[in-house]
């Protein structure tokens, strides 16, 4: 049976062999949400990079581009860290350069792994039907909030663990910990993110609209996976 | 308000700012549950060092020496990890030097504090108590296992919130998540505590009774805090 484990953190990676594995990357409010969503609209490549700098640098060489800081856009960039930014035509077919606080971060540290895939609860169950078809150990790497636990991540990581818990060993005391997060509060998924730090650091944003969307299970069946220096679609 | 933040793993410690508050240290299984009952008969001083080595140089000069390393007693020292080992006379006066695999080593990391207190379901209401007198903000630094997560110490973590919480700013994702998972709980900890990796994983050595010993609450009053380099009575 092969096994699934919870990484709370990406500060924690370093306890986890990622090597011939499949490691799900989650940064459910706004980046890997975000992610999904480009996918869904026909976007072809996202270049995720560790620093504002090198995000600069490749808008500077044509490329579309995005950063967040501190769950806000930078400016002079041209997109946002809201899925709607990445609901328009113009995504078709385009490479776009994005930087994120946690998100982005957290890809960067999963390198190691067999294959990276970029998880939400929009894409959930095409991420679990991957994942069950491949057979392969699972890593869920919360990016969670500049290296600390977070509800939202975890929620999720406790959602997929859910699915695919008949094929998957997840004894692990942060799957079990997750699991029962996900089990009380499956009902309501906004509800209990409404309570999280991250939504209340962000309350002055108006991401309330974005943050509702995110919860949304199966809205899309993309599933971006990371190629060399990139993005690509996985299915 | 002050407030109350939980630390899930000592791997986390460097993203808190520990000076100027009281950290509790909890290893549930098994160290610091030990600590509050060689207190409650009556020890005089234990002093927590990382290695075994250093540990062995302390027995060498005279002192009773206790060495733990993945559940088990290290071989040549006096004293296992069990609390059952410190519920006898010759406890009472005594200095031993301890180093166990997971809450020594947290002990070590929380020097920054201004006060270590140990904590244990079985001194939890005193450990309150002093916490509610003190007044200032409070990290509880959960041991885990090996960097990892873990259910025990974060259920007593959950438990010591709950107990602190109309007085004290709980709100970090955390802390919403142990508060949770101790209210689901709190009617049978055992039930719950036995699904864990470190109970699966020491079921061999033969620590049932212990484990059920140490999810009682309140049995004792002792409250163990560290002064320079040993823990003393702190009450």
């Amino acid at each position: 049976m092969p096994k699934l484990e919870i990484c709370l953190s990406p500060e924690l990676i370093q306890l986890y062999e990622l090597k011939g594995k499949n490691v799900v990357v989650v940064d459910i409010l706004r980046a890997t949400s975000c992610m999904v969503t480009a996918f869904a609209y026909g976007i072809k490549n996202i270049i995720p990079v560790a620093k504002v700098e090198e995000c600069k640098v490749l808008q500077a060489q044509g490329m579309l581009a995005a950063a967040e800081r501190d769950g806000a856009k930078v400016a002079g960039f041209d997109l946002d860290n809201s899925p709607y930014s990445y609901m328009h035509d113009f995504i078709k077919g385009s490479t776009i350069a994005v930087t994120t606080t946690n998100g982005t971060q957290a890809i960067v540290k999963s390198k190691q792994a067999d294959q990276i895939i970029i998880g939400a609860f929009l894409n959930i169950s095409t991420v679990a039907a991957h994942l069950l078809a491949s057979k392969k150990d699972v890593i869920i790497v919360c990016a969670g909030w500049k290296g600390n636990f977070n509800l939202e991540d975890t929620l999720f990581a406790g959602a997929l663990a859910y699915q695919l818990k008949s094929t998957f060993e997840t004894t692990q005391d942060s799957t079990i910990m997750a699991l029962a997060m996900y089990e009380s509060n499956q009902s309501d998924l906004l509800a209990f993110v409404n309570q999280s730090q991250h939504v209340r650091r962000l309350a002055n944003l108006d991401i309330h609209k974005d943050i509702a969307f995110c919860l949304q299970c199966d809205v899309y069946n993309s599933l971006p996976v990371f190629s060399l220096d990139r993005l690509v679609a996985g299915n």
